[in-house]
């Protein structure tokens, strides 16, 4: 655990100079009552994932997180003082909007590029928590290693991450990546699994997880049966992310362009309400070797989550022209374009339909006589979410749309965002085959975490944003109290991580849910 | 409105007498402060749909019901008196855990079948709801008649009580039945829309109506995908009934043995996350008349839904002979029987596997060669649900078990009750087609109801006690504002009732969705 008189070394001396002159944090707040100095955290970026770990951390001994504090106090810390929490931002008012619920929190402005405020504000704590785009954490993982405090970020671990191992290890320190959702809490599950069968001295055969961020059911109320909660253009063009998998001894490859064709109905024999399907999740076959399973398992898959449907439905926009993302030149025009006409174009409906309304029927008509979906239904599920879009409609479409795909996007913003009161949902579910050494005997292991967006302080915290941000200020607290004591840049994949840490997941009112038949 | 003059009629002058006599309630509980005597009513029965109802009643001015009682004194009642709840119970415990969380609610004991006591309650009341089992409304619905105060019901109205229509209306009241979900608010969406069809000149083609009572779908966490809140055995009994409507100009009959297999897919195109399969509910020809649509309509359907796959597991376990309602020799034995042995001998699994353990494989494969069934993902579902049930388990069945039926029961009540946290869900969707005079333009309108389970005060209300309890108590406002004027007995398929009642239910929060495509 970083020793809070690290701070004393020459950097920290020169950063605590600089703090003092800028004088921007009232020192004051960061002394409990007896005048010992609190223990500190970091939490750079204050977007939704902000809220949830920041109010766990600060929350101990309140009543909000009163099962997890007492797991945590009777399990992994006998004395502990409260944690004060630095919201760190480049916009103070989004941090401010964070710390106003809280009395140990302060809010300050922060741009990570700034490496004198950067290290002015790293060197006040003794742990970090990255919340910011992956582009920005090798700035902070550096930061954190010149001035010996842990790091922690729900973000993939990338090579260039990876290299830093040697660096973090000799400066005492841990970098825990991919301590989110997926990646995170997929990793400890799968993990736990996969683990206990190697104890027992049994194979894994076959290794399949599915995980989304959907809607709630009641939530779903769209003929899309899916909603966007942020970052719609990149969710959108992770649809045609290629996709390799291990299925009965054969790798499978999907193109992207086929990706949305290769969904197939999915119903958890555990949860049989939900009407889902999975679509194949980039290269599943990296977690053959990252679970250690790659030699074993003859089945290695994993799937995104939608609600039945979704696929077909995207996959026939993008056949209609959609979701193209070159320049249209129906759309260069100088004058402003409607909405209708622009869908007629990619119709090809031309003559005197041009100009006149254009219905649901129409447009399921269209879809189906130009061959660009086969089943009946679908293509009124297409023309209902085309209506529900209002890509119909006889409107301008605002001129910062170039393509077909930014006139969707667009679209998609203003009528697929989540209303007041309505929730988001998590699911993940992991099964996997395993086999007795002998060969005699299998069994089913199954994990399943199952999320629901949450109202508290009169704040709507997304499932999404909790269940990223409550393993990221678990894997703090697990640095704090020295529970983790690998050094070097490491993932939930340990049982030194991912033990404790569902465990304390739990203890927060996550619903994992673990069985094995035989 | 009743008057409270009429209290001084002879009957309630009696009532009064004998009331104060017996002095069980405090009489100055029904003084305002000012000595004004409040306005009152009396609940009858303290089962679960009454927490609801009597909340909604003495809540006015309070927060919980805030923008219910905004809509309400804005346009039903400006002046208004703060309601006076008497909640009647056969268990007096029963009734003062209702009336502990309010101030101005009061519990007694009440045999219904004890008329003295009765009358004496009746008389100090302006309304009376009666949640008692329908066999006991005749006894309540006399003696509201002879009282003069009118009387809320949420069951069906049944020749009996329709007869008391003249008498009801001579004493100048009103019985206002059929005033909770189904028969109830589906009676006052349909009529809503089917008015505005009707006075638009245009005629009603098509009737589609499903309403179901089962878990929220993270609820369904079970193979079965249901679970039983009360009732139990009438529910499964329900499986049973016949079923009769009218499909595209064909009328349909379903024999009760084959009312599971007449089950159908079916996704609401606004709702397509819920995994929904509908069965044939009763005798759906009676809403064509009831609606006024019977000569004019060529479908005429009305729905149980359920999650997808329900219906074929409750068939299988049928044919398997687990709900038969006769006593089984097999049961008859002076010693105590096994689970296990029962289920090796309703599969006719004879010879060495008797005794030894039954599996989830063993069943399935017993299921499908027997030709119980004949999908093998059904086959395993069924067996998923009978080990999930403990059918299998070598322990004692209880000797109060007599049939394959009580066998059932007994391990569903155990097993398919909802845990603390877990709610159900209401789910009622209508959907008419609508065809204008000249049968040139069709339209399609829905109207759709959504509902959880709610926690409040700490005390978890199922949404089907919640959308009973809160039209009852709709009904009891209505009349005591004399919004409802008409006397004799009354169902909320006049536009009287339905037109504020609904109102009303969205002001209090129902998600009530209704819309027309065209």
């Amino acid at each position: 655990m970083a020793n809070p008189e690290e701070n004393l070394n020459p950097v920290n001396y020169e950063m605590n100079r600089i703090f003092l002159k800028i004088g921007k944090i009232q020192e004051s707040s960061f002394k409990s009552k007896d005048g010992k100095r609190k223990t500190a955290v970091l939490l750079l970026g204050a977007g939704r994932v902000c809220y949830p770990a920041a109010d766990l951390l600060v929350s101990s001994g309140s009543d909000s997180c009163c099962r997890f504090w007492k797991t945590f106090l009777e399990h992994y810390a006998e004395d502990w003082d409260d944690i004060e929490v630095i919201v760190a931002s480049l916009y103070l008012k989004d941090a401010e909007e964070i710390t106003e619920d809280f009395a140990n929190a302060t809010a300050v402005q922060l741009d990570v590029t700034d490496s004198e405020k950067l290290f002015m504000y790293i060197s006040q704590v003794e742990v970090v928590i990255s919340l910011l785009p992956p582009s920005c954490h090798l700035t902070v993982a550096n930061a954190c290693i010149e001035l010996r405090k842990h790091l922690v970020t729900a973000s993939y671990i990338d090579d260039s991450m990876s290299s830093l191992d040697e660096k973090a290890r000799n400066a005492g320190i841990t970098i825990l990546g991919e301590m989110g959702l997926d990646p995170g809490i997929d990793h400890m599950l799968a993990m736990r699994m996969i683990n206990q069968s190697h104890l027992q001295k049994k194979r894994v055969k076959s290794f399949m997880s599915y995980c989304g961020g959907i809607p709630s059911p009641e939530s779903a109320n769209n003929p899309l049966a899916y909603k966007f909660s942020s970052n719609l253009a990149e969710a959108i063009r992770a649809g045609s992310n290629p996709a390799t998998y291990r299925y009965e001894g054969k790798t499978v490859k999907v193109e992207g362009k086929d990706l949305y064709d290769s969904a197939v109905r999915l119903r958890l024999p555990d949860l049989p309400a939900f009407a889902l399907e999975c679509i194949p999740n980039c290269n599943s076959l990296i977690y053959g070797d990252a679970y250690g399973i790659g030699h074993e398992a003859s089945t290695i898959f994993r799937g995104t989550l939608r609600y039945e449907g979704f696929s077909e439905v995207m996959g026939t926009l993008t056949r209609i022209g959609l979701l193209d993302t070159e320049v249209h030149s129906f759309l260069r025009s100088s004058r402003r374009q409607l909405f209708r006409d622009f869908l007629l174009e990619l119709l090809k409906i031309k003559g005197e339909s041009k100009g006149s309304t254009i219905g649901e029927k129409d447009i399921s008509d269209s879809i189906i006589s130009s061959g660009l979906c086969k089943e009946q239904e679908t293509a009124v599920r297409v023309a209902k979410t085309i209506v529900y879009l209002g890509l119909h409609e006889p409107t301008e479409i605002p001129s910062s749309c170039q393509s077909a795909f930014d006139v969707t996007c667009h679209r998609m913003e203003e009528r697929l965002s989540y209303l007041k009161n309505e929730q988001d949902m998590v699911l993940l579910h992991h099964e996997i085959q395993v086999e007795s050494a002998d060969g005699q005997h299998t069994e089913c292991r199954k994990a399943t975490l199952l999320e629901f967006g949450r109202t508290w302080n009169g704040k709507t915290t997304s499932a999404m944003a909790l269940t990223v941000g409550i393993p990221t200020a678990i894997g703090a607290l697990l640095l704090l109290t020295n529970k983790i004591k690998t050094r070097g840049v490491l993932r939930p994949i340990e049982p030194e991580v991912h033990n404790p840490a569902l465990d304390l997941l739990q203890a927060y009112g996550f619903k994992l849910i673990e069985t094995v038949e035989f």
